[in-house]
């Protein structure tokens, strides 16, 4: 075993889109396993958008802490038990947990969320089978007031979340309206994820095809990205259509709110005039949707319906790397950090 | 009978707060009253917010006809039926109906609101029973999802719609906190519409005052003015309160948005991060619990729980300063004109 704990921490806060130079690998001691605790080593990091927003003053302040200087990145991760000192766990045995981005975290053993490797691969437990899907399915099924044959748009729909909304949504029956940063990723979004449609943003006439992709309105828009994205659903938005308010991506880079106009009452009027209903979604509050979910979501993936696709990145020192990637756009699926034996892969 | 019908018309459209001369009192032949039809001699035209909102291109968009100049202002009326080509109705019959600022209307008699003077006086009709009082009674009761001991925040407490939210928040058994443009309106607000406490706005520690009044935020803020004080009760609501966007008579007035920063981002992620609901309301949407609405608020005016105050301009030579009075917060209650007798009065 390791002397020595790697983490992946912020040397200083990244103003904009964050620099490769602003992560810095640290060595710390091995963390203490106190009696009821476990030690696990980390085979995956998840790499998702909430994981920037917390490095902001501006987006951390009353959501979470923000990531402090030196300490570990706040993520969420897959851990193997490589000793354990309660007895609901034994060696090898999966678990997922907010440790952040470390090699190995000893946490109490009471109330993991233990990852069953027979319901889907561990690294889908960072994605389809995890957070970045609970949060799809408890805004799908339980904020959006979706009904069979309306039409859903979700705005990055190759992202952590949007990529289980398609295959959720679908299976619900409703018309999955996708947006995503490339032809290949559209393509994909349509032929594995369940998406009917899904819309190139690069593409010069994209408001064009938004608007011919929509011919009976959006029910309900599942926002995941902000700015001139959410305006362009919100003019196609249906009368009493509903907007679930998810993630903000587009913003998170940015230390103060943008130059004006200011439309913040060009869109409190808008909600007045179709009367939308526009509801915060944090996943926070679905913990215990976890089992509905899982079964949900492992059937789709066994069925072969839903095939999440995840782009793998090697070695914890590459983390903040894949971050600036999966920022920028250019990764294409769920982002993790592979830092350990991943043990179902042989 | 009058050879000639007089309206009130726009003369141009309003740059900023309306000036006298912007509106134009003409006149017209009288109608005619059609097969099936009733003529009404108009005894109160209301004055409203949303007519305001009708004179400009930004805010009547996707909403309802811009007021065209020359033709009458739009607005709802109170009428008493000076002649009837309609079985259902006779010569004294009084009627509501969106009749505009003119003091004769011809109208279909399928249809028409009737206007019972037994449940309060007939400029009531247009205000506490009427369209304004619906609109609170629609959002409270269907919207705002409100339960009681529930905080609920409302601007504008003194307007149409404000002081028949405050009597039907109090009869629901929740804590109705009120803002207004003065001391004696917020006396007022306390002492005759219901609410608990009611907070100047023109007070140097207004917001300390709005802060002491909520020590645990509100649960609904019931939104009829925007800009700087639907911040402000933003900043106090609770986890999943609830929203119900009813007006934005602060911007009614500007041709444009205000300048930046463009705030929509950061109204999104408060909505995400306390999980807020935000609906908007139509009173269109809401006709069919007009009896409903009309016999719960008359039992509040005739127990003497709710004393709504109208302010009663004469002669519809002076509607549009009326208008004005009511959009800079110097006139005190629901303001209509009296244009016809009301007989009611004697």
């Amino acid at each position: 075993m390791n002397a020595k704990n790697r983490h992946m921490t912020l040397r200083r806060y990244p103003e904009g889109m964050p620099q490769e130079d602003d992560f810095a690998l640290l060595e710390a001691p091995m963390p203490e396993v106190m009696d009821g605790a476990v030690l696990g080593r980390a085979m995956y990091l998840t790499v998702d958008p909430y994981i920037r927003a917390r490095m902001s003053a501006r987006f951390a302040e009353g959501y979470a802490d923000r990531t402090a200087l030196g300490e570990p990145i706040g993520g969420e991760a897959v851990y193997e038990v490589v000793q354990s000192r309660h007895r609901g766990f034994k060696e090898g045995d999966l678990f997922a947990a907010f440790g952040g981005w470390q090699e190995f975290c000893a946490l109490p053993g009471e109330g993991l969320r233990r990852v069953d490797p027979a319901l889907g691969a561990p690294a889908h437990h960072l994605g389809a089978l995890g957070m970045p899907g609970l949060t799809a399915y408890a805004g799908l099924t339980r904020l959006a007031d979706a009904k069979p044959g309306d039409a859903i748009f979700v705005s990055a729909a190759l992202g952590g979340v949007g990529s289980v909304a398609g295959a959720i949504g679908r299976d619900m029956g409703c018309r999955m309206i996708g947006v995503s940063s490339s032809a290949e990723k559209c393509r994909y979004a349509v032929d594995s994820l369940g998406y009917h449609v899904c819309i190139d943003r690069t593409a010069p006439d994209f408001a064009t095809q938004v608007s011919a992709a929509c011919p009976h309105k959006i029910d309900v828009n599942f926002e995941n990205v902000g700015g001139d994205i959410f305006w362009l659903a919100l003019s196609h938005m249906k009368a009493q259509g509903r907007v679930v308010v998810c993630g903000l991506v587009s913003g998170y880079n940015d230390d103060a709110p943008p130059p004006g106009p200011d439309l913040t009452g060009v869109l409190l009027r808008e909600i007045a005039l179709k009367r939308l209903v526009v509801k915060g979604l944090m996943v926070a509050d679905f913990w215990s949707l976890y089992p509905e979910f899982q079964a949900k979501v492992g059937a789709l993936i066994r069925s072969g319906a839903f095939a999440p696709k995840v782009h793998v990145v090697e070695g914890i020192e590459n983390a903040g790397r894949a971050m600036i990637d999966m920022l920028s756009g250019r990764s294409f699926g769920k982002t993790v950090v592979r830092v350990g034996r991943d043990p179902t892969l042989g």
